[in-house]
Protein backbone atom coordinates (compact mmCIF):
# COMPACT_ATOMS: atom_id res chain seq x y z
CA UNK A 1 0.00 0.00 0.00
CA UNK A 2 1.10 3.22 -0.79
CA UNK A 3 0.80 6.36 2.02
CA UNK A 4 1.16 8.90 -0.59
CA UNK A 5 1.09 12.75 1.70
CA UNK A 6 0.51 15.58 -0.34
CA UNK A 7 2.16 18.80 1.12
CA UNK A 8 1.32 21.97 0.89
CA UNK A 9 4.91 23.74 1.14
CA UNK A 10 3.58 27.64 0.46
CA UNK A 11 5.51 29.69 -2.63
CA UNK A 12 9.13 28.99 -2.05
CA UNK A 13 10.04 30.61 1.44
CA UNK A 14 10.92 28.35 3.58
CA UNK A 15 9.30 29.65 6.49
CA UNK A 16 5.69 29.11 4.62
CA UNK A 17 5.96 25.27 5.75
CA UNK A 18 3.56 24.27 8.50
CA UNK A 19 4.80 22.41 11.14
CA UNK A 20 2.47 19.48 10.07
CA UNK A 21 4.50 19.58 6.78
CA UNK A 22 7.27 19.54 8.65
CA UNK A 23 6.39 16.02 10.69
CA UNK A 24 4.90 14.90 7.24
CA UNK A 25 8.30 15.52 5.64
CA UNK A 26 10.15 13.50 8.30
CA UNK A 27 7.63 10.56 8.53
CA UNK A 28 7.85 9.85 5.02
CA UNK A 29 10.01 7.00 3.59
CA UNK A 30 10.97 8.62 0.02
CA UNK A 31 10.10 12.19 -1.22
CA UNK A 32 9.76 12.34 -4.52
CA UNK A 33 10.96 16.34 -5.96
CA UNK A 34 10.02 16.80 -9.95
CA UNK A 35 12.76 18.53 -12.11
CA UNK A 36 10.89 20.63 -14.39
CA UNK A 37 13.80 21.63 -16.98
CA UNK A 38 16.27 23.72 -17.06
CA UNK A 39 14.67 27.76 -17.09
CA UNK A 40 12.49 26.38 -13.85
CA UNK A 41 15.87 25.20 -12.25
CA UNK A 42 15.56 27.74 -9.03
CA UNK A 43 11.99 25.51 -8.54
CA UNK A 44 13.72 22.24 -7.74
CA UNK A 45 16.45 24.03 -5.70
CA UNK A 46 13.92 25.71 -3.62
CA UNK A 47 12.58 21.92 -3.20
CA UNK A 48 16.25 20.49 -2.64
CA UNK A 49 16.65 23.26 0.04
CA UNK A 50 13.52 22.58 1.86
CA UNK A 51 14.44 18.90 2.33
CA UNK A 52 17.98 19.95 3.73
CA UNK A 53 16.49 22.12 6.33
CA UNK A 54 13.76 20.24 8.01
CA UNK A 55 14.79 16.62 7.01
CA UNK A 56 16.56 14.80 10.37
CA UNK A 57 15.86 11.38 9.80
CA UNK A 58 16.11 8.78 7.13
CA UNK A 59 13.79 10.09 4.53
CA UNK A 60 15.10 9.00 1.12
CA UNK A 61 14.54 11.98 -1.11
CA UNK A 62 14.78 10.88 -5.10
CA UNK A 63 14.86 13.32 -8.09
CA UNK A 64 12.80 12.49 -11.19
CA UNK A 65 12.28 14.52 -14.52
CA UNK A 66 8.70 15.68 -14.94
CA UNK A 67 7.07 15.30 -18.53
CA UNK A 68 6.61 17.88 -20.34
CA UNK A 69 2.93 19.60 -21.49
CA UNK A 70 2.10 19.46 -24.97
CA UNK A 71 1.83 23.28 -25.74
CA UNK A 72 0.64 22.56 -29.57
CA UNK A 73 -2.57 20.90 -28.77
CA UNK A 74 -5.80 21.55 -27.67
CA UNK A 75 -5.56 22.95 -23.74
CA UNK A 76 -7.75 20.40 -21.99
CA UNK A 77 -6.35 17.43 -24.15
CA UNK A 78 -2.71 18.31 -23.64
CA UNK A 79 -3.51 18.59 -19.87
CA UNK A 80 -5.00 14.86 -20.09
CA UNK A 81 -2.29 13.52 -21.81
CA UNK A 82 0.06 15.87 -19.48
CA UNK A 83 -1.88 14.06 -15.77
CA UNK A 84 -1.68 10.44 -17.87
CA UNK A 85 2.12 11.12 -18.63
CA UNK A 86 3.20 12.05 -14.66
CA UNK A 87 0.91 9.04 -13.25
CA UNK A 88 3.54 7.09 -15.49
CA UNK A 89 6.41 8.30 -14.31
CA UNK A 90 5.34 8.46 -10.15
CA UNK A 91 3.95 4.53 -10.97
CA UNK A 92 7.83 3.98 -12.38
CA UNK A 93 9.17 6.01 -9.36
CA UNK A 94 7.15 3.82 -6.74
CA UNK A 95 8.00 0.53 -8.73
CA UNK A 96 11.68 1.37 -8.43
CA UNK A 97 11.96 2.99 -4.73
CA UNK A 98 9.33 1.50 -2.56
CA UNK A 99 8.23 -1.42 -4.32
CA UNK A 100 7.33 -3.07 -1.15
CA UNK A 101 5.29 -0.24 -0.23
CA UNK A 102 5.54 2.51 2.17
CA UNK A 103 5.31 6.64 2.70
CA UNK A 104 5.73 8.33 -0.14
CA UNK A 105 5.13 12.46 0.09
CA UNK A 106 5.32 14.76 -2.68
CA UNK A 107 5.82 18.56 -1.96
CA UNK A 108 3.17 20.97 -3.30
CA UNK A 109 4.31 24.43 -4.45
CA UNK A 110 1.43 26.67 -2.84
CA UNK A 111 -1.31 23.83 -1.69
CA UNK A 112 -2.66 20.85 -2.77
CA UNK A 113 -6.44 22.05 -3.47
CA UNK A 114 -5.81 24.83 -5.53
CA UNK A 115 -4.45 24.51 -9.40
CA UNK A 116 -2.22 21.85 -8.64
CA UNK A 117 -3.05 18.55 -10.43
CA UNK A 118 -1.31 15.85 -7.85
CA UNK A 119 -4.89 14.92 -6.46
CA UNK A 120 -6.10 14.01 -9.48
CA UNK A 121 -2.94 12.21 -10.66
CA UNK A 122 -2.86 10.46 -7.39
CA UNK A 123 -6.78 9.08 -8.52
CA UNK A 124 -5.36 7.81 -11.95
CA UNK A 125 -3.07 6.15 -9.40
CA UNK A 126 -6.23 4.36 -8.11
CA UNK A 127 -8.00 4.06 -11.19
CA UNK A 128 -5.11 2.43 -12.49
CA UNK A 129 -5.25 -0.52 -9.75
CA UNK A 130 -2.77 0.88 -7.18
CA UNK A 131 -3.83 1.07 -3.59
CA UNK A 132 -3.27 4.56 -2.49
CA UNK A 133 -4.16 6.34 0.94
CA UNK A 134 -3.71 10.16 -0.06
CA UNK A 135 -3.50 12.47 2.66
CA UNK A 136 -3.41 15.80 2.12
CA UNK A 137 -1.37 18.56 3.77
CA UNK A 138 -2.41 22.32 3.70
CA UNK A 139 -0.17 25.43 2.81
CA UNK A 140 -0.20 28.49 1.89
CA UNK A 141 -1.09 29.75 -1.47
CA UNK A 142 0.08 32.72 -3.55
CA UNK A 143 -3.08 34.35 -3.20
CA UNK A 144 -2.38 34.30 0.99
CA UNK A 145 1.10 35.70 0.11
CA UNK A 146 -0.08 37.82 -2.33
CA UNK A 147 -3.20 39.36 0.24
CA UNK A 148 -0.08 39.31 3.17
CA UNK A 149 2.52 41.24 0.94
CA UNK A 150 0.05 44.04 -0.15
CA UNK A 151 -1.36 43.92 3.53
CA UNK A 152 -4.96 43.85 1.92
CA UNK A 153 -7.95 41.48 2.51
CA UNK A 154 -9.19 39.07 -0.17
CA UNK A 155 -12.42 39.38 0.16
CA UNK A 156 -15.26 42.92 0.15
CA UNK A 157 -16.75 43.72 3.65
CA UNK A 158 -19.30 41.13 3.75
CA UNK A 159 -18.94 39.91 -0.03
CA UNK A 160 -17.85 37.62 -2.30
CA UNK A 161 -14.75 37.03 -4.44
CA UNK A 162 -14.32 34.22 -7.48
CA UNK A 163 -10.99 33.15 -8.35
CA UNK A 164 -10.32 32.06 -12.01
CA UNK A 165 -7.41 31.53 -14.63
CA UNK A 166 -5.72 33.98 -17.16
CA UNK A 167 -7.60 31.54 -19.68
CA UNK A 168 -10.71 32.01 -18.76
CA UNK A 169 -10.64 35.52 -18.21
CA UNK A 170 -9.46 35.91 -21.59
CA UNK A 171 -12.08 34.02 -23.07
CA UNK A 172 -14.76 35.44 -21.10
CA UNK A 173 -13.69 38.64 -19.31
CA UNK A 174 -15.25 39.85 -16.12
CA UNK A 175 -16.38 37.18 -14.23
CA UNK A 176 -19.95 38.24 -14.32
CA UNK A 177 -21.53 39.42 -10.68
CA UNK A 178 -18.01 39.34 -8.96
CA UNK A 179 -16.29 42.51 -8.14
CA UNK A 180 -13.35 40.81 -6.41
CA UNK A 181 -11.42 38.61 -8.72
CA UNK A 182 -8.33 37.11 -8.15
CA UNK A 183 -6.77 35.66 -11.36
CA UNK A 184 -4.02 32.26 -11.44
CA UNK A 185 -2.04 30.74 -14.03
CA UNK A 186 -1.89 33.50 -16.50
CA UNK A 187 0.75 32.90 -19.09
CA UNK A 188 0.84 37.21 -19.50
CA UNK A 189 -1.71 40.17 -19.35
CA UNK A 190 -5.06 38.58 -19.93
CA UNK A 191 -6.03 41.81 -17.78
CA UNK A 192 -5.46 43.36 -21.19
CA UNK A 193 -9.06 41.99 -22.28
CA UNK A 194 -10.56 44.34 -19.76
CA UNK A 195 -11.68 47.85 -19.92
CA UNK A 196 -9.87 48.92 -16.76
CA UNK A 197 -11.53 52.20 -15.58
CA UNK A 198 -12.84 51.66 -12.29
CA UNK A 199 -10.54 48.48 -11.76
CA UNK A 200 -7.45 48.20 -9.01
CA UNK A 201 -4.85 45.66 -9.17
CA UNK A 202 -2.76 44.10 -6.93
CA UNK A 203 -0.38 42.23 -8.18
CA UNK A 204 2.68 40.05 -7.01
CA UNK A 205 5.46 37.76 -8.41
CA UNK A 206 8.00 35.53 -6.74
CA UNK A 207 5.97 36.01 -3.40
CA UNK A 208 7.61 34.89 -0.61
CA UNK A 209 10.83 34.50 -2.33
CA UNK A 210 13.97 36.87 -2.31
CA UNK A 211 12.64 38.24 -6.09
CA UNK A 212 9.34 38.84 -4.53
CA UNK A 213 7.45 41.62 -7.04
CA UNK A 214 4.71 43.78 -6.21
CA UNK A 215 2.49 46.25 -8.09
CA UNK A 216 -0.38 47.97 -7.25
CA UNK A 217 -2.53 50.89 -8.26
CA UNK A 218 -5.24 51.86 -11.27
CA UNK A 219 -5.03 49.18 -13.86
CA UNK A 220 -5.34 51.71 -16.39
CA UNK A 221 -1.71 53.26 -15.06
CA UNK A 222 -0.64 50.02 -13.44
CA UNK A 223 -1.55 47.33 -16.52
CA UNK A 224 1.12 48.29 -18.62
CA UNK A 225 3.70 49.00 -15.82
CA UNK A 226 2.86 44.95 -14.82
CA UNK A 227 3.33 43.77 -18.50
CA UNK A 228 6.49 45.58 -18.92
CA UNK A 229 8.30 44.62 -15.48
CA UNK A 230 6.68 40.95 -15.95
CA UNK A 231 8.77 40.37 -19.47
CA UNK A 232 11.68 42.11 -17.77
CA UNK A 233 11.99 39.84 -14.65
CA UNK A 234 10.77 36.47 -17.11
CA UNK A 235 13.70 37.31 -19.02
CA UNK A 236 15.86 38.20 -15.97
CA UNK A 237 15.10 34.87 -13.74
CA UNK A 238 14.27 32.64 -17.23
CA UNK A 239 10.61 31.93 -15.28
CA UNK A 240 8.06 33.70 -13.43
CA UNK A 241 4.69 33.43 -11.55
CA UNK A 242 2.53 35.27 -10.50
CA UNK A 243 -0.72 36.42 -9.16
CA UNK A 244 -3.15 39.29 -9.31
CA UNK A 245 -6.26 40.33 -7.35
CA UNK A 246 -8.92 43.33 -8.97
CA UNK A 247 -11.98 45.06 -7.44
CA UNK A 248 -13.92 47.09 -9.55
CA UNK A 249 -15.95 49.85 -8.64
CA UNK A 250 -19.78 49.29 -9.53
CA UNK A 251 -20.64 52.74 -8.35
CA UNK A 252 -17.96 53.99 -10.70
CA UNK A 253 -20.57 52.92 -14.06
CA UNK A 254 -17.44 51.33 -15.87
CA UNK B 1 4.98 53.79 16.18
CA UNK B 2 2.87 50.41 16.69
CA UNK B 3 4.90 47.69 14.33
CA UNK B 4 1.15 45.47 14.18
CA UNK B 5 1.68 41.68 12.65
CA UNK B 6 -1.56 39.86 12.14
CA UNK B 7 -0.42 36.30 12.26
CA UNK B 8 -2.30 33.66 10.46
CA UNK B 9 -2.68 30.62 13.03
CA UNK B 10 -4.61 28.04 11.09
CA UNK B 11 -8.08 26.40 12.08
CA UNK B 12 -6.86 25.82 15.56
CA UNK B 13 -4.67 22.90 14.76
CA UNK B 14 -1.42 24.23 16.66
CA UNK B 15 0.52 22.18 13.73
CA UNK B 16 -0.80 24.97 11.18
CA UNK B 17 1.29 26.97 12.39
CA UNK B 18 4.36 28.61 9.89
CA UNK B 19 7.88 29.00 11.02
CA UNK B 20 7.21 32.55 9.98
CA UNK B 21 4.26 32.73 12.39
CA UNK B 22 6.16 31.50 15.06
CA UNK B 23 8.86 33.86 14.63
CA UNK B 24 6.71 36.64 14.72
CA UNK B 25 4.96 35.98 17.89
CA UNK B 26 7.83 35.88 19.17
CA UNK B 27 9.30 39.17 17.85
CA UNK B 28 6.67 40.94 19.46
CA UNK B 29 6.70 42.48 22.43
CA UNK B 30 3.40 42.30 23.27
CA UNK B 31 0.44 39.72 21.92
CA UNK B 32 -3.21 40.88 22.94
CA UNK B 33 -5.82 37.56 23.03
CA UNK B 34 -9.55 38.79 22.28
CA UNK B 35 -12.23 36.88 24.92
CA UNK B 36 -15.07 36.29 22.95
CA UNK B 37 -17.52 35.23 25.57
CA UNK B 38 -17.90 31.88 27.38
CA UNK B 39 -19.49 29.97 25.10
CA UNK B 40 -16.66 30.55 23.25
CA UNK B 41 -13.95 29.74 25.79
CA UNK B 42 -12.23 26.85 23.47
CA UNK B 43 -11.41 29.36 20.82
CA UNK B 44 -8.94 31.60 23.49
CA UNK B 45 -7.91 28.10 25.35
CA UNK B 46 -6.64 27.63 22.05
CA UNK B 47 -4.94 30.73 21.44
CA UNK B 48 -3.58 30.48 24.97
CA UNK B 49 -2.24 27.05 24.68
CA UNK B 50 -0.59 28.11 21.07
CA UNK B 51 1.31 30.64 23.22
CA UNK B 52 2.41 28.36 26.17
CA UNK B 53 3.73 25.92 23.34
CA UNK B 54 5.65 28.53 20.74
CA UNK B 55 6.92 31.52 22.82
CA UNK B 56 10.34 31.02 24.04
CA UNK B 57 11.48 34.56 24.98
CA UNK B 58 9.58 38.15 26.58
CA UNK B 59 6.88 38.44 24.60
CA UNK B 60 3.91 39.88 26.99
CA UNK B 61 0.47 38.32 26.63
CA UNK B 62 -2.76 40.42 27.63
CA UNK B 63 -6.04 39.09 26.90
CA UNK B 64 -9.15 41.49 26.44
CA UNK B 65 -13.07 41.58 26.10
CA UNK B 66 -14.15 41.89 22.34
CA UNK B 67 -17.05 44.02 21.99
CA UNK B 68 -19.89 42.32 21.09
CA UNK B 69 -22.01 42.65 17.59
CA UNK B 70 -25.50 43.90 17.81
CA UNK B 71 -27.42 41.12 16.30
CA UNK B 72 -30.69 43.06 16.26
CA UNK B 73 -29.09 45.95 14.08
CA UNK B 74 -29.24 45.80 10.14
CA UNK B 75 -26.16 43.80 9.58
CA UNK B 76 -23.71 46.31 7.88
CA UNK B 77 -24.49 48.62 10.37
CA UNK B 78 -23.77 46.42 13.33
CA UNK B 79 -20.37 45.62 11.68
CA UNK B 80 -19.66 49.07 11.28
CA UNK B 81 -20.52 50.09 14.87
CA UNK B 82 -18.31 46.73 16.25
CA UNK B 83 -15.29 47.90 14.05
CA UNK B 84 -15.20 51.23 15.48
CA UNK B 85 -16.13 49.10 18.69
CA UNK B 86 -12.62 46.88 18.86
CA UNK B 87 -10.78 49.71 17.50
CA UNK B 88 -11.40 51.70 20.74
CA UNK B 89 -10.47 48.74 22.97
CA UNK B 90 -7.27 48.00 20.96
CA UNK B 91 -6.62 51.80 21.32
CA UNK B 92 -7.29 51.30 24.98
CA UNK B 93 -5.04 48.43 25.37
CA UNK B 94 -2.17 49.87 23.30
CA UNK B 95 -2.44 52.69 25.45
CA UNK B 96 -1.93 50.82 28.68
CA UNK B 97 0.53 48.16 27.88
CA UNK B 98 2.95 50.02 24.92
CA UNK B 99 2.52 53.60 25.67
CA UNK B 100 5.85 53.81 23.85
CA UNK B 101 5.44 51.86 21.14
CA UNK B 102 6.79 49.00 20.10
CA UNK B 103 5.81 45.80 18.19
CA UNK B 104 2.44 44.07 18.79
CA UNK B 105 1.03 41.17 17.52
CA UNK B 106 -2.31 39.55 17.15
CA UNK B 107 -3.57 36.11 16.38
CA UNK B 108 -6.10 35.80 13.54
CA UNK B 109 -8.36 32.05 13.12
CA UNK B 110 -7.45 31.22 9.73
CA UNK B 111 -5.52 33.62 7.52
CA UNK B 112 -5.86 38.16 7.98
CA UNK B 113 -7.07 38.27 4.38
CA UNK B 114 -10.09 36.28 4.48
CA UNK B 115 -13.39 36.98 6.14
CA UNK B 116 -11.53 38.73 8.94
CA UNK B 117 -11.82 42.48 10.23
CA UNK B 118 -8.33 42.95 11.77
CA UNK B 119 -7.12 44.69 8.73
CA UNK B 120 -10.40 47.13 8.50
CA UNK B 121 -9.43 47.98 12.28
CA UNK B 122 -5.89 48.43 11.46
CA UNK B 123 -7.18 51.16 8.98
CA UNK B 124 -9.48 52.57 11.70
CA UNK B 125 -6.36 53.28 13.73
CA UNK B 126 -4.57 55.17 11.24
CA UNK B 127 -7.57 56.82 10.55
CA UNK B 128 -7.80 58.01 13.60
CA UNK B 129 -4.07 59.09 14.01
CA UNK B 130 -2.18 56.35 15.29
CA UNK B 131 1.25 55.92 13.48
CA UNK B 132 0.77 52.25 12.50
CA UNK B 133 3.27 49.99 10.21
CA UNK B 134 0.46 47.07 9.32
CA UNK B 135 2.78 43.42 8.59
CA UNK B 136 0.54 40.54 7.47
CA UNK B 137 1.82 36.53 8.08
CA UNK B 138 -0.58 34.31 6.20
CA UNK B 139 -2.33 31.33 7.51
CA UNK B 140 -4.08 28.18 7.11
CA UNK B 141 -7.58 28.94 6.13
CA UNK B 142 -10.62 26.74 7.29
CA UNK B 143 -11.28 26.14 3.35
CA UNK B 144 -7.86 24.65 2.91
CA UNK B 145 -8.42 22.78 5.82
CA UNK B 146 -11.71 21.68 4.48
CA UNK B 147 -10.35 20.12 1.14
CA UNK B 148 -7.56 18.94 3.10
CA UNK B 149 -9.31 16.93 5.27
CA UNK B 150 -11.59 15.73 2.51
CA UNK B 151 -8.94 15.38 -0.35
CA UNK B 152 -10.29 17.27 -2.99
CA UNK B 153 -9.37 19.82 -5.41
CA UNK B 154 -11.14 23.29 -4.17
CA UNK B 155 -11.28 24.21 -7.92
CA UNK B 156 -12.47 22.14 -11.17
CA UNK B 157 -10.20 20.96 -13.53
CA UNK B 158 -9.23 24.59 -15.59
CA UNK B 159 -11.73 26.18 -13.91
CA UNK B 160 -13.04 28.79 -11.16
CA UNK B 161 -14.85 29.28 -8.19
CA UNK B 162 -16.51 31.53 -5.88
CA UNK B 163 -15.93 32.06 -2.34
CA UNK B 164 -19.50 33.55 -0.73
CA UNK B 165 -21.12 33.74 2.54
CA UNK B 166 -23.99 32.21 3.93
CA UNK B 167 -25.63 35.60 3.73
CA UNK B 168 -25.33 36.18 0.45
CA UNK B 169 -25.96 32.20 -0.54
CA UNK B 170 -29.58 33.17 1.53
CA UNK B 171 -29.79 36.28 -0.34
CA UNK B 172 -28.93 35.69 -3.83
CA UNK B 173 -29.11 31.82 -4.45
CA UNK B 174 -26.32 30.14 -6.57
CA UNK B 175 -23.72 32.75 -7.49
CA UNK B 176 -24.02 33.18 -11.46
CA UNK B 177 -21.90 31.39 -13.67
CA UNK B 178 -20.20 29.40 -10.90
CA UNK B 179 -20.11 25.85 -10.56
CA UNK B 180 -17.87 25.03 -7.66
CA UNK B 181 -18.78 27.24 -4.55
CA UNK B 182 -17.46 27.85 -0.81
CA UNK B 183 -19.49 29.09 1.88
CA UNK B 184 -18.09 30.76 4.46
CA UNK B 185 -20.27 32.29 7.62
CA UNK B 186 -23.05 30.29 7.29
CA UNK B 187 -25.24 30.97 10.50
CA UNK B 188 -26.76 27.44 9.65
CA UNK B 189 -28.03 26.08 6.73
CA UNK B 190 -28.14 28.70 3.89
CA UNK B 191 -27.84 25.73 1.36
CA UNK B 192 -31.04 25.12 2.31
CA UNK B 193 -32.19 27.58 -0.09
CA UNK B 194 -30.70 25.66 -3.32
CA UNK B 195 -32.73 23.08 -5.44
CA UNK B 196 -30.48 20.41 -4.43
CA UNK B 197 -30.61 18.35 -7.85
CA UNK B 198 -27.26 18.21 -8.95
CA UNK B 199 -25.22 19.28 -6.07
CA UNK B 200 -22.44 17.63 -4.27
CA UNK B 201 -21.29 18.91 -0.88
CA UNK B 202 -18.44 18.49 1.42
CA UNK B 203 -18.82 19.85 4.94
CA UNK B 204 -16.71 20.35 7.83
CA UNK B 205 -17.01 21.54 11.09
CA UNK B 206 -13.96 22.17 13.85
CA UNK B 207 -11.66 21.65 11.05
CA UNK B 208 -8.00 20.48 12.13
CA UNK B 209 -9.50 20.11 15.93
CA UNK B 210 -9.93 17.29 18.03
CA UNK B 211 -14.35 17.70 17.66
CA UNK B 212 -13.21 17.84 13.69
CA UNK B 213 -16.68 16.49 11.62
CA UNK B 214 -17.10 16.02 8.11
CA UNK B 215 -19.91 15.09 5.63
CA UNK B 216 -20.21 14.33 1.70
CA UNK B 217 -22.19 13.58 -0.66
CA UNK B 218 -25.02 14.50 -3.32
CA UNK B 219 -26.99 17.98 -0.95
CA UNK B 220 -30.71 16.01 -1.48
CA UNK B 221 -29.35 13.29 0.99
CA UNK B 222 -26.29 14.93 2.91
CA UNK B 223 -28.59 17.94 3.75
CA UNK B 224 -30.95 16.96 6.31
CA UNK B 225 -27.93 15.15 7.95
CA UNK B 226 -25.55 18.16 8.40
CA UNK B 227 -28.46 20.33 9.50
CA UNK B 228 -29.28 18.01 12.46
CA UNK B 229 -25.69 17.20 13.09
CA UNK B 230 -24.62 20.74 13.02
CA UNK B 231 -27.14 21.44 15.79
CA UNK B 232 -26.12 18.55 18.00
CA UNK B 233 -22.83 19.58 17.96
CA UNK B 234 -23.66 23.22 18.27
CA UNK B 235 -25.29 22.51 21.41
CA UNK B 236 -22.70 19.65 22.57
CA UNK B 237 -20.01 22.54 22.55
CA UNK B 238 -21.56 25.80 22.53
CA UNK B 239 -20.36 27.04 19.18
CA UNK B 240 -19.44 25.80 15.86
CA UNK B 241 -17.25 27.37 13.19
CA UNK B 242 -17.95 25.14 9.91
CA UNK B 243 -17.31 26.31 5.87
CA UNK B 244 -17.98 23.75 2.66
CA UNK B 245 -18.01 23.28 -0.73
CA UNK B 246 -20.58 22.44 -3.04
CA UNK B 247 -20.36 21.44 -6.77
CA UNK B 248 -23.22 22.04 -9.17
CA UNK B 249 -23.48 19.31 -12.23
CA UNK B 250 -24.58 21.74 -15.64
CA UNK B 251 -24.86 18.86 -17.06
CA UNK B 252 -27.90 17.00 -14.78
CA UNK B 253 -30.21 20.17 -16.53
CA UNK B 254 -30.75 20.93 -12.24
Amino acid sequence: MIDLHLIGIGTGNPEHLTAQAVAAMNSADLILLPRKGHAKSDLIDLRRDICAAVLTGATRVVEFDLPVRDGAAAYLDAVDDWHAAIAQVWTTQIAAHLPGGGRLALLVWGDPSLYDSSLRIAERLKGGGMDVLVTVVPGITSIQALTAAQAIPLNPLAGALTITTGRLLREHGWPEGADTVVVMLDAGRAFEVLEPRGITIWWGAYLGMAQEALEQGPLVDVGPRIAARRAELRARHGWIMDVYLMRREWTNGA
